[in-house]
C-alpha cells in the first residue's frame, strides 16, 4: 500500500497544544459555565497550585480566550470569563469530552 | 451576579492533556489519512526531531492509539496507523482545526 505524506496545518498546531497545555483545558471548561470568581475556579480544579492557576489565566487572557474582571468593592472581586474566542472553544471541547467519555478510562 | 462553581471532569481532563502534549496532535493529525510509514511522518511534521517523534508515538502507542506494524523487508519498513480508539479523535481534532481556521492568526 502506498503511503500519502500528510501535511500538518501550523494554526492547528498551535491551537491544540493551546488549549492542550497543562491545567488550559481543564481552566477553560470550568469558565464555560459563565463568569467566575478566581477562588471558585481554584475550586473547580483543585490539584492546581495558585501559581499555576494564575500563570495560565494570565496566558490565556494574553490569547485573548479570557476577559479579566475586577470590581473595585472591599474586598476586591477578581473574576474572569470567556471572550467570544473562548467561547468558539464549546464545540471542541464538547468533542473532546465526548471522545474521553468513550475511550478513556475513569480514574481509579 | 452569583457565580457558579464548575465541575471539571477528569477523563476531559486526561483527554486534553493527551492529545495537547507538544506534537501529539500534529502526529495524530498526520496519522487521519492512513497508515504513514516514519520517514513521511518525520516530513509531515519537519520541525520534529527524530528524538521527539519517536517518543510521542512510543507514547500514543502506550495509550491505545496508534499501532506500529513492522515488515520484515530489506530494509526494515515501519509504519504507524490509528486504532479505533485514535480514529475516533477525528472529529475532536477537526474541531479544534475548524476554530484554528477561524480564531488563531496565521504565522507570519
Amino acid at each position: 500500500m502506498e503511503t500519502k505524506r500528510p501535511l500538518i496545518c501550523s494554526r492547528f498546531h498551535r491551537a491544540i497544544e493551546l488549549i492542550g497545555r497543562r491545567w488550559s483545558g481543564a481552566v477553560l471548561q470550568a469558565l464555560m459555565t459563565g463568569r467566575v470568581r478566581y477562588c471558585d475556579l481554584k475550586a473547580a480544579v483543585p490539584e492546581i497550585s495558585d501559581r499555576m492557576l494564575s500563570e495560565r489565566l494570565k496566558e490565556l487572557e494574553g490569547e485573548g480566550l479570557v476577559n479579566r474582571i475586577v470590581t473595585p468593592e472591599m474586598p476586591v472581586r477578581v473574576e474572569y470569563e470567556l471572550t467570544p474566542k473562548g467561547v468558539a472553544l464549546r464545540e471542541p471541547l464538547r468533542a473532546i469530552g465526548a471522545w474521553a467519555e468513550e475511550w478513556v478510562e475513569p480514574p481509579s
